[in-house]
């Protein structure tokens, strides 16, 4: 089966918003073994939607319909899918019924536009949405369906799982076997795996997402794929993150759950960024104790006691400062690791030997340190956190290694320091 | 003139990846008064590519094409559009001589694979790309016009300043007005906008992220659409975040920029959101001071002050606790504000009289406090932190506006509390 998404909404392609349901659609399909052959995003204008329907329809025997569902006058999926499946919309009373209670609950009148989510093409299921006011529908047309859904990513991730997943059939199971990188770069990934004979049946892809790259074979033969895979696998071990782990942030608290150790963060640049992103992996409590967000030289100094003298001498974006902010982490907190950040984000800030894009970290465990000194190219203040929050927790992830020296492979990185010894740990 | 998108990557199908490049396009053809009409995803698959770019250039003067130009064998962008313009492809010895330079300072040795990046359709001219390996190229059949751009979101972002920018052209620019409004339904909004008579040549649109909702008007006679607007601007006021501001987190920051307080945040379940949220507003170092991480009860205690009697009393998910973290941020950082939460992100750590979603939140200054109690469905860990968050910026907002009464209308809060008098400040 293969399965087609159209997105629907002005907010799309005028950059308002980005859309995040397709990647949804798009996990749950390959979990399925189907293949979702193309997303297409046309504005709210039901010609558009009619004829995008019915141009994926020629391929698709599924086309799942996001967005314009709503109760406001420039939603007019309903009005775009009865065109393509050549039917009227009629208005059905339990529809009426259900709008008026979730309203009437909330002390708000019904207007005519409101009533208009009551109406679906002739012919059509209606499916349930447990938390919004736009239901959703199922119309068939020969042997095409057609499946329309609110675009609200929450209502929509819980329909899909609901509705969707069962209409998903007839999937040839394919294998995969991911490995995320870190610390090397795409093209000499590509080197390494394309010095490998591989049998036609077997897929190969690339997804680069700096400093991450993710490598992934797929085949319909489980034991062909893992005899060649094998070999694969243990010559990118140096630079791959554990497990089954997508980010370098899961795989510190992966590791630090299974090996039993805690870790403390002390930010200035990255701003809480990195806290969060260790405490968005469930179960991080265990590994995740307490972070400090020192944006001033005074709470570095107050919170963690970074030494007055050594702000005035060496700034806070320097080498010194990182590691005394990591230090008083460690210690304040009796996290058994802890990193520090301080850097120089921009857009303002810079100076001619600290531009913009400077940045200082350290980790720190019981018995030794890693330092790393970095000037990204100037890039928008998220970005430029991202970064350093990736090479922040890869830090974390070499220190444990006993292995920094993998670090200097990252583009932008300028100095690795490592103390008291190479033998880290 | 009318613009298409073209996204290749399997990486974008299979949900392993969202499309940024995407809201790049549409923001920047949207400032140039130019419609970006479609955005269409194909896998890399060259008779899928060639058909799209023909498909979306009936409709398009200009298709822009992001990704599939990479080093490896799953690109295939370039075979896909020379088949689209029938054209053969040709390998360019300066491209050959760019990446021998390029890859030879980094000690790599050029492979055959990697020489694919120097080939292009015949005819085309070469668009330089002043980060990465990727050339990009522009090749024209007839009256369309087709750019390649390497996927990476900042070379794309980058080429698409240099190289389409300048091929915008012929756009009737529109006038906007934008409002962004925080604890108003969407249909509740829509129900104050349609009572508005409006002229036809002004279009309202809608975008909606919770708790967040925006609305905009649109029109060619900036005269008109002002009279118009005035009106609607001053009836939606209590709802609005200040100026030109997108997020809650930037109004926090430009009022205290231009009203001179300052904050603290004491964060547990957000684990360093909004923080982080605060200090991606470039200038944020003049408001946002310091914030604390919490996680464990052991830092609640030692670092903010909260008595451990309270804890083992309330428990961390409590009103009691959120204030005293709230106090004692706004203690310990010298802040004019300070603001707290505490709740239970699951998926585990819930229980009947606190389930999964629960949280307390304080926000505190000079003179008095709000507090807020919330329960919000069950979610993914960083949905239910992006909620709070949300929320935490508000309240603070709603404090320094003594109007928290406005609070109470977010779904899933429970319940408001203003101290020591409704008169917050």
């Amino acid at each position: 089966m293969a399965v087609g998404l159209l997105l629907v909404g002005e907010e799309l392609l005028d950059g308002r918003i980005a859309d995040r349901n397709g990647p949804e659609l798009g996990r749950r399909c390959r979990a399925a073994g189907v293949r979702l052959l193309e997303i297409r995003t046309v504005a709210d204008d039901p010609a558009r939607v009619a004829e995008a329907v019915r141009e994926l329809g020629v391929r698709a025997q599924l086309v799942v319909v996001s967005g314009g569902l709503g109760p406001t006058l420039d939603d007019t999926t309903r009005e775009g899918l009865a065109m393509a499946l050549g039917v009227e919309l009629e208005r059905r009373e339990p529809l009426v019924e259900r709008l008026r209670t979730r309203y009437g609950l909330r002390g708000i009148a019904l207007t005519e536009a409101n009533l208009r989510q009551a109406d679906v093409p002739r012919g059509s299921t209606t499916l349930e949405n447990r938390t919004g006011t736009a239901e959703g529908f199922l119309c068939r047309s020969g042997s095409l369906q057609v499946v329309a859904l609110p675009g609200v990513p929450s209502e929509f991730r819980e329909m899909v799982e609901r509705h969707v997943l069962p209409l998903l059939v007839g999937g040839r199971l394919r294998h995969y076997r991911r490995a995320t990188l870190l610390g090397l770069r795409e093209s000499e990934l590509a080197g390494l795996v394309e010095a490998v004979e591989l049998p036609a049946t077997i897929r190969v892809t690339y997804c680069a997402r700096f400093p991450v790259v993710e490598l992934e074979w797929s085949g319909p033969d489980e034991g062909e794929l893992d005899a060649h895979w094998e070999r694969m696998a243990s010559e990118l071990s140096p630079w791959s993150i554990p497990g089954a782990c997508a980010t370098p942030a899961e795989a510190v608290i992966t590791r630090g759950r299974e090996e039993g150790w805690t870790v403390a963060t002390a930010e200035s640049c990255t701003g809480g960024l990195i806290s969060s992103r260790l405490t968005d992996v469930a179960g991080s409590s265990a590994v995740f104790l307490q972070g400090w967000v020192t944006y001033s030289n005074a709470a570095k100094t107050s919170q963690l006691g970074v030494p007055e003298p050594m702000l005035d001498r060496c700034g806070a974006v320097s080498a010194d400062v990182a590691l005394a902010m990591a230090r008083g982490a460690r210690q304040r907190s009796g996290a058994d690791m802890a990193l520090a950040v301080s850097g120089i984000a921009g857009p303002d800030g810079g100076s001619p030997d600290k531009p913009v894009g400077t940045v200082h970290l350290a980790a720190v465990d019981g018995s030794g340190s890693v330092q790393v000194f970095a000037v990204f190219a100037r890039q928008s203040r998220p970005a430029f956190k991202r970064l350093v929050a990736n090479l922040g927790e890869l830090m974390l992830l070499r220190l444990r290694d006993g292995a920094p020296d993998t670090l200097d492979r990252l583009s932008g990185v300028r100095e690795v320091t490592v103390a008291p010894s190479d033998g880290v740990r």
